[in-house]
């Protein structure tokens, strides 16, 4: 409803330091928006620890609800909790083994600066047979793209700069390719003055007046003080006209519901 | 490792919104880090959109994975896409019902300001059989306690500070209650000009020699202009002092193993 249907993509985010609330989870946020642009539909996350059976699991689950599109972000590093390679490749029951472009990639970051590959450098070329590595332009780990059963699987670094600069590079032209085609259009409607429990009914009437589109309702003021809704109003369509149209028409006859309850909007 | 066995809290997110990046999920860090101050272990966390069969999937994989503590945020008001409690009702296979504590407070919420209740409104008092209402003492929608194979399930709404709220004042005392008595600690030390892939063995080697502890390092310069790792380490223990005495064991080993590589340390 209002999302792309028939592309689902899944993200996992691996690393203790999510879990236990020393990070807040922005990647997420950023590939969510990435995601659903290119008219794919982000259905679920799942968050794992830097644990071997977790991040296993969480591959062996996401493709098992059916994804399309699965994006990892994190444990790509040198050090020994950096284990979302060997994850994978125990959730797809394909051997690590050294690739001779990751490790071309790995090797002349550090022979610029004069230094040697060591186990744990090498560690960072280790892939899952079949896998392509991904150059980071930013830090040393190569991000990494394996195609199985029809799901494009990518391991990106969990530092925020690495990974968005290894999506926009080489994630962002292959799901543009491979993708929907579907456009995606948005708008947001702020009212003052009308309680979401007195405007619940009426927005599921908006949506139904419309079609093809998504109207989600987020209070901000206090329920029973000065009550402020925001609505985020979205839509997806195979024309990018048809979709803005689509949030356009939901658009105007929210507002005028609103006003039927005496809300104030601002547009 | 480090983190405290035996008492596996999942964290479950409902929301499009988080899906498709609208809004970083601050609710989960902060419950991460409550969490694991408690003496939990955040093993898992699930995203899901505001779809039933979703949000039930999400509490039976939690449930399947072993949760001692299940908590969601989001999905508890009055629009029609609010369907956590159902979803709920969904995994357990349990009837929801009109729950008259519910439905009081809610009532008394809405009567102070002259409002009647209305189908969206008594929808927030319809709670899983067996469940209890947690008072929201800054929104209407009650949260929803339930205890369900050894598993204590906390639904709590999206909007965060009325998440804190609930959480504060009724969540935290049972977990505490119930919780392991374990203790943690935490020290941080900052590195600059050793890379993360040279100090990557002496991490490992630094949490053998101390055990119970936990090293995990987060690179934040580049690695090959100057490196900057900031390292977090993490212990937890029965008793308050020990957790501290491996935390600091840890801290000196680290410092000492990083000065052999010639960096520059910031306590």
């Amino acid at each position: 409803m209002g999302l792309a249907e028939g592309f689902d993509a899944w993200l996992i985010t691996v690393g203790n330091e999510i879990l236990i609330g020393k990070t807040v989870n922005s990647n997420f946020a950023w590939l969510g928006r990435k995601l659903t642009l290119l008219g794919y539909r982000v259905k679920g996350g799942i968050i794992v620890p830097d644990i071997l059976e977790d991040i296993s699991w969480a591959f062996k689950t996401a493709l098992a609800r059916g994804a399309r599109v699965i994006i990892s972000t994190g444990g790509l590093g040198p050090t020994f909790d950096d284990k979302t390679v060997e994850g994978l490749a125990l959730a797809l029951n394909v051997e690590l083994q050294i690739n001779e472009r990751a490790l071309k990639m790995v090797e002349e970051k550090y022979s610029k600066r004069g230094l040697p590959l060591t186990e744990a450098r090498i560690k960072m070329a280790k892939l899952p047979k079949g896998a392509t590595p991904l150059p980071n332009p930013i830090g040393t780990a190569p991000g990494v793209h394996i195609v199985i059963m029809g799901c494009d699987i990518f391991l990106l670094p969990g530092v925020p700069r690495e990974m968005e600069a290894i999506f926009e590079a080489y994630v962002e032209p292959i799901l543009r390719e491979k993708g929907p085609k579907v456009y995606f259009a948005e708008a947001r409607v702020k009212s003052y003055g009308v309680p979401e429990s007195e405007i619940a009914p009426l927005i599921w009437k908006a949506m139904k007046d419309t079609g093809n589109v998504y109207i989600k309702s987020h209070p901000q003021g206090a329920e029973l003080g000065v009550p402020i809704l925001e609505f985020h109003i979205t839509a997806s369509s195979r024309s990018p006209e048809e979709a803005i149209k689509s949030v356009e028409k939901a658009r105007e006859k929210l507002i005028e519901y609103l006003k039927t309850k005496g809300a104030r909007i601002e547009e």
